[in-house]
């Protein structure tokens, strides 16, 4: 722990979408696509992961608990405490079936299944 | 007030971008940019709102907290209880000088000019 600048306080959603998520094995997961928020508490509540590559069948995306996301300033990425079969074995969705967030039941979903709580 | 459905809990960041912003008047003011999370907390702090009308200058962004901004249904979009003069004697810039949110200070003048404290 050397004397350091404090960290950058705020960050443009824009800059999140983009932004690549790794596995703690280094495993390149894919990138966000988008944040999802709370509407009444303004709270960031997921995150969803567009990977392309390891299904080998198109684009899926993957909504994750933005708890379990952890920015590495190494990797200048997200790193996620998620294997590659949990992910695949979680909520995920192709593009042309985008799920309806206003239904809260959807998010209750993703967070039984990765045992995150929405605050 | 009369029996309703449950308010759809959840937005992604990419439709509350694009959205118009009125006035108390009813004035279109603009229409949201980019929206600023706090990175320790994942809360939304700042929406900007990109405004190209009033000033006859070309577009302009003015960063607004969160706190100000309701969601009107009727309207199917965000009002702000902030007149014009008060927007245009407020923080704003052109695109090509967008500000660093990585400084703490430049929020700070923000929710100093607009009465408003981060949470």
């Amino acid at each position: 722990m050397t004397p350091h600048q404090p960290a950058a306080d705020h960050i443009e959603a824009s800059r999140v979408s983009g932004t690549t998520v790794y596995s703690t094995d280094g495993d390149k997961l894919g990138t966000i696509d988008d944040i999802v928020l709370g509407k009444r508490d303004g709270q960031v509540k997921y995150a969803i992961l567009a990977s392309g590559g390891f299904l080998g069948i198109g684009e899926d995306y993957y909504p994750l608990p933005w708890a379990v996301l952890k920015y590495d300033e190494r990797q200048g990425g997200y790193v996620i405490g998620v294997t590659i079969d949990q992910l695949k074995g979680g909520p995920s969705y192709a593009r042309e079936a985008a799920p309806s967030w206003g239904d809260p039941a959807y998010g209750r979903d993703i967070d039984d299944y990765y045992g995150t709580r929405a605050v």
